[in-house]
Order: structure tokens, then C-alpha cells, then sequence
């Protein structure tokens, strides 16, 4: 038990050092390990299970809406990145470039895709001739490389995995529904499967997205008050389409423009779950994206029929990820490992329940301890975890409503922001120098205009001018 | 109809120019299309989704053994991949280089992985303390980049997806038998699945992989007669353990090397699909890893009731990939179409066929139509699938053993080598000199040293020497 308490002693505690308490949790879950490439991290299977997870249920919720996946080539010719000028100038300074291949120099220098908006309009441009042929709604599965000069786990690194849909449609109306529908599958993604509470809306000018004509996002809080951005929806327009002549025949035999969308969540979302549920022991895991949802833990397992009846249990627990951990290790050990990786369940079993016909429930976030009969345990387990889920999202939502201020006059914006970890919610007159104020004088800057608007005052909060609209305002990621 | 002949036609037949037959198909059944990167392909939904239950089967397959994915960067140090010798001779001349982050010049170039032996060894030497922390059992999933001078769609291209696992075992035996393991899983693998025979072996050491101590190999036979090694498995003993210091303390306390293992499957077996089963009109996919496995058609669509029997026949058709066909289509032109796509079964459903209570089965492979009554369609389809996987696998069977030669003398053997496509089995000394001499000679490769060894004779085919060994020589891709 000396040993256990050690390591789970290891992890900085939040309040301490909130970001070292992070990098703690990512280290000894042993979600990731740092790589010999500056700013590239290598995903364990801890960390890669819970993205295997994601990318099970997002791609099934993709498909449903008649998305397809394909995979497009990782290297952007020059030429082409810098066919779209907004594009490429918020680009092309992170990007990694490839110059030369096998022995030879290249002729023309390739870029390592930051992003494929230029790769799918090249291939839309091709396979794109009659309304017959729209829409397109195309997805990938990949990674992605931005040469960032700070990097931290799933938050910010030069590689990361994501999925990029990128889509094409006949009308502007079309694409910008299709916008806001994968915004919408994003959201409810978060709160069924993440248990994370998002807001959803639309991005100011300044934090759209190079090209885009408007971009939507899902915003998270994390626990140490901050935002983080957890998917975004752009809506393109036919911007992209003029500079790639992406042209189609309508009905009436007329040329049409093509109207796109591309819309995107990465492996940043894990980071996401961590600062939402984790806790001092650290990672908490819902039990719907957590890899192994329940550990079977034999107590005094060397007794006789103790190892039979955690491997009992473990085989009655159909379609729940169970796993039996009948290591040499000491059950405080294990307790403390399971804890670490966030293993939403334990079921301790040992010689005296097994007397009394039962076993001991453990719930990963509150601790709670429920006897249980062992001829009720699947159902039971089935009932704790939906519990569990669903009190870790309340949970959350608490959390964030509880962070979320409204200021109306600059100094209690400036007061609240320095004072007071969330968001802040306050008008706005549209400018841009509003903005910039802002998050010179604060370091906050507009998270997202909410779909689900408030009235809070009729002037901005900064210049004092009228009003055009609600945002969120604060610290993040 | 005319217009629905056209598309077929526009398949150069087999028989006239094989090589454009191959990229006919590729293109018409639009698996892939080409990119504006040179010997770059995109993968297009009907290429990709099968990708998808290749990886969804053979995914399955690895983590039943105890195998975990995870992600490693998608670039390598120079100094990294220089740490073993042969391999990086191997790999060198044909990697990309990326020499510039952003808008610095890298003080270290980076190549993208051309195969992650490197990366590995190095997490390996980090996380492998004890003999409590073997075996290792990682694999990952991901594209990998090999700069190509000449390159044909699956074959050979510059970027592929593929999987790539690499284990580490305290003892020499732990990794000859996972190496052995894996590609008895391949082997099982394209069997049941894929319908294609594969001879299981061993390459010479002049066909290894660079690094490894010994490569095992799974080779099958394509239509022309040229043989494809379709998935490797390699035992590295402790050569790449010694050159990146990956060591554990046993039980008794004493530091030893591992022994290490990997093995790759990738996107060039969808070639295999293509060659082995195609046909004139197009592709053909066994029904186990077709992404559709059913086609409803009705016929005279626009008649009352038609489309409704055919949604209820789809509707019917549970745990089966059934799709229907209702667009403006004439049906010969959905017919061409469907071929094209190499789609197992189709079900036409038109207004005689529902007063007489049935429907058509036709089979894409032997174009077997199967008239049946509408209440036992559902148990009908499933039996037709699964004759039509057992006969494409006996077929493909068949093809390999007519089109699989001995030759006791030399003359014999380039007689056969020229005159009939296909394997030759032939013994051989073990001398690096006749396999040269061989390629010189007849443009063969010794493809591998089988499992299932035959005396064919007591002397070298090339050199009259005694024979070590018996040899599947071959023309290969």
C-alpha cells in the first residue's frame, strides 16, 4: 500500500500546478510518451484505445448522414496550397515542407498537409460535373502536421490525428445546412459519449478559419476555467470553388459553383475529457469512450475460488468492456493503477462476499461503494455505468454553468476575467479593435456569437458603442 | 442498353493488354483517381471501404492474439534512422526529406517514415525495463511514404496505408513464433475473406527485409500469372536491439537484449482482390469483404408497387451490406454499373416477378441467375454468398495449381519462365549467384522457400550443385 500511495503521490495535485497536474495524468495513464521528434508525440495504447472509441462512434454518426470516407495523399504541392490566397497566408507559415525525394532534389517543393481543403477541391475539380453529381460528402481519417513552436499533449503538437469531411453541394443553402448538422453531430457526440457540455456557435471574423466564409464551433470548460475548442464546421461558400474552378451543370444546363463545407475534430478532444472529469488520482473516464469499462479485482486471490469467481463475473458481463486483472500485484496497487487510467468501474470480489454470494462496485468518480448480489451484477453493472454517465455530464454542466459570468461594463468584464475562471458572457459591437483591446488587456479573446443569443445589455462591453451580438468571452487552450 | 454496353466496353479486355485491363478497372469501378502529387493516388469511397473491412477483419484478428494499437509520428530523425546499418541502406535512397518547419530550415532533417522499425526501437528502449514489461505487442495503422520512380494504382505507389506491427520478446523463440503467428494470420486472413490461396514462406536472404534476421513471406498468384507478395513478417533476433540498447533485467537480475518482430499487410492487396477475381466486365469482390454485398434492383421502377418490394426486400435482408439501386437508371445501365463495381449479388425485383411472388438472384461472378420465392429470399441470399465465396477461393485455388510448374533442368526452367505464366517450383544451392543469374536470365525472382517442401530433384536448377533447398521462382510485381 506504501507503493500504491506513491504512485498515485506522483501526480501533482490540480490546485498546486493545474498544468503539471496535466502532464501528470498524460505521462503516468500512460495515455502518450514524448517522441525524439521535437513537438510529435507517440499514442500508447491507453491513449490510442480512447481515440479508436471516437472515431467508432463519430464515423458510424458520419455515415448515417451518407458521409463516405476516403484518403487523399499527404503532401500539397506548392502550386496548389496557394491557389486560395486566405488560405495559404493563414498556412503556409506552420507548414513542413519535403524537398527532396530519395536522392533527388524536388522541382517543386511539397508541403505535408496542415489541413486538405486544397487536395479535395483539386479532386472535386475532377470528378464534379452535373448536378447528378452532388453533393459529394467526403471524410478522412488522418494525420495532420502544423509546425507549432509550444506544443502539449493532445492540445497542441506538430503531428496530430483527426477526421477532415470536406463537403460539396449545389446550393449555398445546402452547404451552410450541412455546416451546422455536423456542428450539431459534433455536440451531441460530446455530450452522450464525452459526457462534455458544449456551446455551440459561430466564430467572429478574426477567428475564423483561413478561407472560410463563416466557421461554427463547440466550446468546452475545462476545469481550471479555461476553453477549450473541441470541433469546428466551416462554411466555405463558393470562395474555394472560384479558385479551383469548381464547376457543375444545374438542371437547366446552366454552370453553377459548387458551395463547400469542411468540418473537423482531433485527438485535441482526449485533452478535452481529461481537464473535464480528471480528478487528484487522475483520469476519469466515462464509461462510453472508456477502452475497458469495468476491471474485475480478486481480492486475496491465492484463497481458494477467488480467481474462479472474478473470471465468473468477468465472463456474465456480456457487451460490457470488461477486464480481469489477476496480476501478483497487491489489490492497492491495482486500485491505484486503474485509478490513474480511469477505469470507470472496479468490482472487487474476495472470500468473504463470495461467502455472502456478492461483490463490492466501485464507481471510478465518486468513489461510491455498492454491495451487490452476484446474480444481479450484469444488470447492476449496466445501471452504475449509465448512473455514472450521466451524473459525470450534470456534473460538467454544473461545473461550467457555475463558470459562466455576464458582465456588462468593462471593469466588471476586466474584474471577472482576472478574478474569475469561465467564461464571460458579454456584448459585443462587431469591431474588430474590440476584440484586440480585449485580449490585450486581458489575454481572453472571443470564444464564439452563441446560437442561443441573451439580451445582457444593449451596448458593447468594450467601447460602449450599441450591440450587435452576444459572445463568450475567455482564457483558452 | 447501347449506353450501358459503352461502359463496359470501356474496359480493354484481359486477354488484349492485362496491364490495361488492371487500370481500367481501377479507374471505371472508381476506386481511386489520380492526384495532382506524382505517384500519389487518392483512394475514392468504393477503394477505400474496402480498406475499411480489411482493417475491421484483420484488426479483430490481431487484438484476439493479445496485440494493442497505437500511433507513432509520422517522421524520422536522420540520426534515428541511421542507428542500424542495413536498414537505413535499405530505406535511404527512397525516402522523402522534409528540411524545413515553417519558415526555418531544420537544424536535423526529418524523413517520413518509409516503415517505423526506428521509432519503435526507440519508444522500446524507453518503456522496456523488466521482463514484466515483454512481450510488447504494437502495431499501428497508418500510410507510410516511399519515393518510387515508376508506380501503378495498390501496387506500387508513393504514399500507401498499411499496418505495420513490431513486438519485442524476452526470448528468441517468443519472437520466431509471433513472427511465424502473424503470417499464418495474413495467410488465414486472405483465405476466408478474400478468397485467395497463398503459399506460405520464407524469402532467400537476398529478398529480406533490411535488418531483419530472417523474412517470411505470403505469395499469391494473379491472373497473368505473375505472383504478388501480398503481407511479410519478419524475426529482427537482437540486431536492432543491440544497435538502439533496448535491454531488460530478467528474473535473475541479468540485463538481455529482446528480440524483436515486425510484420505489414497493405493497400497492395486490394490489387490482389482486383487480379485474382477480376474479369472483363470489371471487378468482382468476394462477398466477405465486399462494402456491398447486395444490389436490389427493381425492374420497371416506375409501376405501382416495384419500389416498394424492393425496399421491402432490402429491409428483409438483416446483418447483410444491402443496398438499392432506385435512381432514373435504365437497369441494364445499373447492371454495367454494379459489374463494374465487382457488387456480389443482385436482386431484380420487377411486376411479373412479384405476381409470381419471387425474385432473380444473379451472381456477379458466374452471372448464375437464381429465381426465388420472396418469403425464403433472406436465408437464400446468405446460402449464395456463401457458395460464392467457397467457389471464388476454388477457383483462385485452381488457377495457382495449373499455373504452378516444376523444373528439374535449367533449360526446362526457362522454358517454362517464357513460355507459361505462373509459379516454378525448382530446387535451388542457396547461392546469392544462380538467384542473380536467374533474374539475369529469365527476368524471375525467387519468390520464397515454402513451408511445404518437395523434392523436386538433388541438384541447383541454375547450377548443378547440390540443392539446400526447394524455391517458388516467378515473375512478380
Amino acid at each position: 500500500m506504501a507503493q500504491a500511495k506513491k504512485l498515485v503521490e506522483a501526480i501533482t495535485p490540480m490546485e498546486e500546478d493545474f498544468s503539471r497536474w496535466y502532464t501528470d495524468v498524460v505521462k503516468k495513464a500512460e495515455l502518450i510518451e514524448y517522441s525524439s521528434v521535437k513537438g510529435c508525440m507517440i499514442l500508447r495504447p491507453n491513449g490510442y484505445a480512447i481515440w479508436e472509441n471516437v472515431q467508432k462512434e463519430l464515423d458510424r454518426m458520419f455515415k448515417e448522414t451518407g458521409v463516405e470516407n476516403v484518403y487523399m495523399p499527404m503532401f500539397i504541392p506548392e502550386s496548389l496550397l496557394q491557389k486560395e490566397k486566405d488560405h495559404v497566408e493563414g498556412f503556409a507559415p506552420e507548414v513542413a515542407w519535403v524537398t527532396q525525394g530519395g536522392l533527388e532534389p524536388l522541382a517543386e517543393r511539397l508541403c505535408v498537409r496542415p489541413t486538405s481543403e486544397t487536395l479535395f477541391c483539386d479532386f472535386y475539380s475532377n470528378i464534379i460535373q452535373s448536378y447528378r453529381d452532388l453533393p459529394k460528402l467526403y471524410n478522412q481519417w488522418c494525420s495532420v502536421v502544423r509546425w507549432e513552436k509550444t506544443t502539449r499533449p493532445f492540445l497542441r503538437s506538430t503531428e496530430f490525428l483527426w477526421q477532415e469531411g470536406h463537403t460539396a453541394h449545389a446550393t449555398a443553402e445546402d452547404a451552410e445546412e450541412r455546416t451546422i448538422q455536423m456542428l450539431d453531430i459534433y455536440a451531441e457526440f460530446c455530450e452522450k459519449f464525452l459526457a462534455i457540455p458544449m456551446v455551440k456557435g459561430k466564430k467572429t471574423d478574426k477567428e475564423k478559419f483561413a478561407g472560410a466564409e463563416s466557421t461554427y464551433t463547440i466550446e468546452a470548460l475545462m476545469h481550471d476555467g479555461k476553453a477549450l475548442q473541441s470541433g469546428t464546421s466551416h462554411n466555405f461558400g463558393d470562395g474555394f470553388a472560384k479558385a479551383f474552378d469548381i464547376q457543375y451543370t444545374d438542371k437547366e444546363n446552366k454552370l453553377q459553383y459548387v458551395h463547400q463545407t469542411s468540418w473537423g475534430l482531433s485527438t485535441r478532444i482526449i485533452g478535452a475529457i481529461i481537464m473535464v472529469h480528471g480528478d487528484d488520482s487522475g483520469l476519469v473516464l466515462p464509461p462510453m469512450i472508456a477502452p475497458v469499462q469495468v476491471m474485475v479485482v480478486p481480492i486475496a486471490q491465492h484463497k481458494e475460488g477467488v480467481l474462479e469467481a472474478a473470471a465468473k463475473i468477468k465472463a456474465g458481463l456480456a457487451g460490457v468492456r470488461v477486464a480481469l486483472d489477476d496480476s501478483d500485484k497487491s489489490p492497492g496497487w491495482k486500485f491505484s493503477e486503474q485509478e490513474i487510467r480511469g477505469i470507470p468501474l472496479r468490482i472487487e470480489i474476495g472470500p468473504k462476499d463470495m461467502e455472502a454470494g456478492q461483490a463490492v462496485i466501485v464507481r471510478r468518480d465518486t468513489r461510491e461503494k455498492i454491495t451487490v448480489s452476484l446474480d444481479s451484477i450484469a444488470a447492476k453493472t449496466l445501471e452504475v455505468m449509465e448512473t455514472m454517465q450521466n451524473e459525470m455530464l450534470e456534473r460538467a454542466r454544473k461545473h461550467r454553468d457555475e463558470h459562466t459570468f455576464s458582465a456588462v461594463t468593462y471593469e466588471e468584464f476586466k474584474d471577472t476575467i482576472a478574478n474569475r475562471p469561465g467564461f464571460v458572457k458579454a456584448m459585443w459591437c462587431g469591431e474588430e479593435t474590440c476584440e484586440l483591446k480585449i485580449k490585450e488587456d486581458t489575454t481572453a479573446t472571443s470564444r464564439c456569437m452563441p446560437f442561443e443569443e441573451e439580451n445582457i445589455s444593449d451596448t458593447c462591453v468594450c467601447c460602449g458603442k450599441p450591440a450587435k451580438t452576444m459572445v463568450y468571452w475567455g482564457k483558452a487552450y
